[in-house]
């Protein structure tokens, strides 16, 4: 499979995660995001709303949107199965996922905050205000939804929940977020980023890093 | 089941479409977004994001995020399937909901709105113009998404990409965005509302609509 992906891209971060869970080999693809590569008409073509990740499966097809893309490979792949079985359970993890995948990434976007530059006048440091309101807001809610009793946020292995969270999570750290009140959160982080999966994962371990 | 719901929450309307759908009938319990009912300790216990919908099952276990919600509906009631068997043909449809999931609805989500003009000092009209540009983005990736020859979205039924969209252009409409380039989605939409499922989920056929 071929993975069109940014080193710091949240959303290309969660795919990478599942990839290695699942023990797929992939090639990865740069599209630089600051550069504006996304916008390219041969990229649209790929993922018309203009991001990453795009995954291109062994037989050319073309799936966008992180989430729908996790979903096929957990329904195509059975190693390492990243949402429970039981409907209820799932929801659970699901609305987790959501918290940050809904609730805090697609405001916190680099095509948003550059709007918002932009269009508004917002400055640099507005941004960065910007991005802490609303992780913070999403990171209490993600919290409260947390079962008590599991090394991971629903279990003591990781699933599509803690994907989005050690996710997000890079960026909480790379934009100065207070982190003092979710030490679960951190020790979630911690865990998963020993195992070898999410830490080839990282956007610091990526060839495009930089 | 009961529904806590706001009538004009596109989100709210996208879970009473699923349970109209599937066949399901429901109590609504009003939480008025404006009034800031959902900030309420009460309902922050249940909906720690402070937003609806949430649903309370028969058995009084709570689910919370729109789509993990109609997740757990479609996969615990048969009737009116909302996503198809194929994984591959259910992550494009699922690629498609979650452009209007992710990409348009959390940027203009009542509470973005709100943070823009109390923090940032946007005027109403800003607000206005904030909400058509990322309709008008998301709408055109939308639009990109879709097979030709087809009724709906993806087939001649509806499914969870057409209840997402059907749901957005409420808001749509109620803000003018202009939807001359999108005929086929207009088309979609004239559809679903002729059918009593997505009728009686319209936020103005609420008991709380005002």
């Amino acid at each position: 499979m071929k993975l069109y992906s940014y080193w710091r891209s949240t959303t290309s971060y969660r795919v990478r995660i599942a990839l290695n869970l699942k023990g797929v080999s992939y090639e990865t693809i740069q599209v630089d995001l600051v550069s504006g590569e996304q916008r390219a008409p041969e990229y649209v073509a790929l993922n018309p709303i203009k991001g990453v990740p795009t995954l291109i499966l062994e037989d050319g097809r073309v799936l966008t949107q992180s989430l729908a893309i996790i979903d096929y490979l957990d329904a195509t792949i059975p190693n390492f199965p990243l949402v429970p079985e039981d409907p209820f359970e799932r929801a659970r993890v699901k609305a987790a996922a959501h918290t940050i995948a809904m609730d805090i990434h697609p405001v916190n976007n680099l095509k948003v905050l550059t709007h918002l530059k932009s269009r508004y006048g917002l400055t640099a440091e507005d941004g960065i205000e910007w991005f802490r309101h609303w992780m913070t807001e999403g990171f209490q809610a993600y919290q409260a939804l947390l079962p008590d009793g599991v090394a991971f946020s629903f279990g003591n292995r990781p699933d599509l929940a803690d994907i989005n969270l050690v996710a997000q999570l890079y960026n909480a750290h790379r934009w100065g977020v207070d982190m003092t009140s979710f030490p679960r959160l951190l020790e979630i982080e911690k865990r998963a980023l020993a195992l070898p999966a999410f830490d080839a994962a990282h956007p610091e371990n990526q060839p495009d890093a930089s």
